[in-house]
């Protein structure tokens, strides 16, 4: 078979690939990431790539996704495109997913550690209850006697009863297999590695000597677009640093479902596990290098994610969490060795993957419980995380209630022309005066797009500026030059072609705007049903924190205002960033938040709303800016 | 390299080795087994066989083990001898070890199930706490609805809950992986295997439909001369099949000191470790092959031995157990999947081992003590195991105290010119009257040799009629015909060359008597010294339970009478046998009874007799027939 060489630009990554595989597979083979939403099937049209030499051959089809001018400068849809020549491939910055936000800090800070949480609950502040969830404890045994003669297993676990909290021990066979040697060759001196494991203390390895400070841990947030793995050192519960990428699942679907359908249906589970484990692998190597530690250093890993990805994670099949009435296989995970998964830490590393509720409410939203702390305290407060679906948890110490709907990933740029994810170029914040838009971008380089922040505050300032209606639709009795007609549509132009990175203006039209009314609709529909399902108001939430991908710039005065977030006062509202990332790292850290997060795990009550008819009506009642009843928005008042 | 073929007979086993391979090494390939005590070192003397066809050659150094009339009929060494030659071999019936007793008989009873056992005491007799170890529950599962949506796995717990002791449940990554699937394509119809680990049910797999009936467990007594593999079909508690056979770890020595020094010294622990687990591989395809079986359906084995056995099974080094201060790697083992050390069962059968006390109290004694059920009422009772090693318990359901003291092989026919073990030949029942000797074999057959319980009565028989005195010295102011010097030693005629299997005499000396003395010296003062430590007397016991390898032809009158056992009424004084089989079956057919092994191990104070000065004291005493102390034996009436 005739092979090709493809060029990815700008990166130069260098391919050698068999006749007709597509450009999107290529790019796969050469590491090169392009988005796709759809995973491949020609339907989302994120994946234009431009060819800059050699021929190449789109499927037709798929030509409608491109301006004429774009098929004219050899744009093409690399999933619908054969390699048929040696081709160089320009892959814009729009369709590119390296630059991350989420990637380009370095500060643990970013992933939103609430200061309130610092303060009061990281564990490393509370020296006397620090207990991680390994822990390595160096062992200077007495030497037997006639007198003293209990077997070597007996007298490591006599020591280990006095400094870890357990009573009984479980050791593998391997582990016990060279343990009097080990003992007798070292004069005694051993250091074991204990990890919990239901209520006894797993003894992992015991190694020669004292190595009670090569000790390390990883917390790692699973999120459906990033991948956040965090380096922390066990004996000091210092966070040694933390590296973020895209998921590489983005290969097989932009979202959860388009993953299930192709681990269900076209593909199988085994790829879509094997990037997450890659991501996984990729990451942790990167930390290892700059950290310069070993390995086989790393004990045990807490992984945080949705319930399908924590089912890609330990390759359990998600197919029964697509489809009515939505089962997964687990909610809780049996602790695993991480290299049963193929995860490269230690031999005898354990993974604990923090548990789900149900199949829409993962260990993500139990991590994010355990995060803000509302679980531990009497009064009640609501944590609202926002991606693809509203997760929303209500409770207090003695009951939570949670519930998720489908928002769609509008707040995530998709289903908009110039929709992105929060990446470099993308505009986040907006504010629109005097008929004149200012806007900052992600970067701070040219823009590229608009990701979910921005597109807030494109929808307030519309409304705000009387651009737009509390409908959404546009006002067409002002003239305004900003409103143009394009491919039969109006819309409405945010920064001209001649600014943007992409020498395409970046608009927003009316079905857009609507797309994004059904998402923040379908959010705060979620909340008000949960909160009338309890049979409370907003004004009894004592704090209301806010979670998910947006990134530091979410303007809540704004979410507020155009009716995504409930109207109550802002400084009982906190943004808590990716709180996911939080838990994982406090339960890697304590034995008693680990415990906490099956305790939130069984306590929270999951309402389904796709059987729920209060949920529809309140979601129509929704499609208004902020809201059709007026009263629940007081503080909301626009010029009308 | 030259090849020959050398034919074992009389079962006519060939193999074809390489020049210069030894005799001993060419039967163990050939699976022919041929008696030896010191492994293979040249010093025993046991592995003698005879050339049929063929030129051997022969170390001489070792001629000296065999009479010159032996040396004439091609008699050598099989362990000094190489093969040079294509050679016929004959192996005695003195060398092979085939025919074990335990072989020859069929029933489970010979193995020694005190009548009080079975009757109040065996699981299935008691069948509403039947619970086995390891159980198969058919689960017939509900479809899921909206309304009861839980994860796959919780389905299956929540029928779990219900009908096993369990409330919480562990499951392997394996288990789980294809969990989705194994329902929906079986109707939610499926059989899980549940095990006990710790306090939680630890779910070994989910078969696809109903297969309760096929659910099998083995109980294992490793012995140091035996092994015993029963076959229990776990749903109705029904013992299916027992086979033994010999330890194949004698080819590195006879009792564990000598396969402790090959392990840690001349070899490595591996090949021992291999031999016992090829011992119940091939005992276990004999059940399987006569039960019609399939070895998938094992899913649990529990195994009882003392601690050095437990060790080899598990692959742990025990080069600790042997010297001073005898400290064991664990004396509580963790469950294991049998396929870790090779035993081929199913692929998630587990392997429990009872646990040990110490170095010389291993689990054999635990099982016997479950067994006889002394722990478990307010009585005091006394629990006595002779081999090798005699090992006693003394206690009641408050308080147990335990000792071993090193009796040396005498009991097991070593050490004597004409000393064998019970197999079959060996005389087992003498009786000397008016200057005639009866005596019955093993098997009814000629007879080889002389096993312990026959050495027994021989020593009361020739006191009894003035043939020894009290110290074991011949009388000879009487004449007597049978009374013959020999090599310069005096020797008693049992059984006369013309009626033996060998054509050898079988006789005994004052040295080999003074031998036998030693052996049931150092028993008689355990249980002397263990009884005074507890500040009691013998006639406090309301039993005592003797175990061990004598076969069911220990006459217990006579082993009072010369001083191996205390003098109580012998109505309070029963014959276990083989308890350590009957104890691990126990464990295997009940949690109570599996758990009650580790609180007997836990229970079990260990008296070490190596630091215990009363205890060379009272061995001193007891080198007398009964003993030197005549109080101690009221019964016992010799004429002088």
């Amino acid at each position: 078979m005739k092979t090709y060489k493809v060029t990815f630009l700008p990166e130069k990554k260098e391919i050698e690939v068999e006749e007709d595989t597509t450009l999107l597979q290529a790019a796969e083979k050469a590491d090169a990431f392009i988005n796709n939403l759809c995973g491949g099937e020609g339907l989302c049209g994120e994946c234009r790539v431009q060819i800059v030499s050699g021929n190449a051959h789109p499927d037709k089809h798929t030509l409608g996704f491109l301006t004429g001018e774009e098929i004219e400068q050899g744009f093409v849809l690399a999933c619908q495109t054969k390699v048929k020549d040696n081709l160089t491939v320009m892959v814009p910055v729009k369709s590119r997913a390296e630059q991350e936000k989420i990637l380009m800090t370095g500060s643990p800070v970013v992933y939103g550690e609430p200061e309130k949480v610092v303060l009061t609950r990281r564990p490393r502040e509370r020296a006397t209850s620090y207990d991680p969830l390994v822990k390595k404890v160096y062992l200077p045994l007495p030497e037997p006697t006639l007198q003293d003669n209990i077997s070597d297993i007996d007298r490591i676990t006599r020591e280990l009863r006095k400094v870890t909290p357990y009573q009984d021990f479980e050791i593998s066979l391997a582990c016990l297999q060279n343990l009097a040697d080990k003992l007798r060759e070292n004069d005694w001196k051993v250091t074991a590695t204990v990890a919990r494991h239901n209520d006894t203390g797993r003894i992992l390895k015991i190694e020669e000597g004292d190595t009670s400070n090569r000790d390390y841990g990883l917390a790692i947030d699973i999120g459906t677009t990033t991948v956040v793995v965090q380096l922390i050192h066990l004996k000091t519960g210092k966070i040694l640093a933390t590296k973020g990428s895209h998921n590489l699942q983005a290969r097989y679907g932009e979202d959860v479902i388009s993953r299930m359908v192709f681990a269900c249906t076209r593909g199988s589970v085994d790829p879509v596990h094997k990037a997450i484990i890659a991501n996984i692998n990729n990451l942790t190597r990167a930390l290892i290098k700059d950290c310069r530690i070993n390995p086989e250093d790393i004990d045990v890993i807490v992984a945080a994610g949705n319930t399908t990805m924590s089912h890609f994670l330990l390759n359990l099949r998600p197919c029964a969490i697509r489809l009515e009435p939505y089962v997964p296989t687990a909610t809780v995970y049996p602790q695993i060795f991480a290299r049963e998964v193929g995860i490269e830490i230690s031999k005898q590393g354990i993974l604990e993957t923090v548990p789900s509720v149900a199949s829409y409410i993962g260990g993500d939203i139990v991590a994010g419980v355990l995060a803000c702390g509302m679980a531990d305290r009497p009064e009640t407060r609501c944590l609202i995380d926002i991606g693809t679906n509203g997760e929303i948890v209500i409770g207090n110490n003695e009951w939570l209630v949670c519930c998720s709907a489908s928002a769609g990933p509008a707040f995530e740029g998709a289903g908009a022309r110039s929709g992105m994810r929060a990446t470099a170029g993308a505009i986040e914040k907006v504010e629109i005066k005097d008929g004149t838009v200012q806007y900052e971008t992600i970067g701070k380089v040219k823009a590229s797009g608009i990701c979910g922040s921005g597109l807030i505050d494109v929808i307030y300032e519309m409304v705000r500026n009387g651009i737009i209606d509390q409908n959404g639709k546009f006002n067409t009795t002002r003239q305004n030059p900003r409103l143009n007609v394009e491919d039969g549509d109006l819309r409405y132009l945010i920064v001209p072609a001649s600014e943007s990175e992409t020498s395409q203006p970046i608009t927003i039209s009316e079905a857009e705007i609507a797309n994004l009314m059904k998402s923040k609709g379908a959010v705060f529909a979620a909340i008000k049903s949960l909160t009338d399902y309890v049979g409370l108001s907003f004004d009894k939430f004592e704090n209301i924190y806010v979670a998910g991908g947006f990134g530091s710039s979410l303007n809540i005065p704004k979410a507020i205002a155009i009716g995504l977030l409930p109207d109550i006062d802002t400084k009982r509202m906190q943004f808590i960033g990716n709180s996911s990332l939080t838990g994982a790292r406090m339960a890697l850290m304590s034995i008693a938040n680990y415990e906490k997060t099956l305790e939130i795990g069984r306590r929270m009550t999951n309402i389904e709303l796709s059987n729920y008819t209060p949920f529809m009506n309140e979601f129509i009642a929704a499609l208004f800016l902020p809201h059709t009843d007026s009263k629940l928005f007081p503080s909301v008042k626009y010029r009308r």
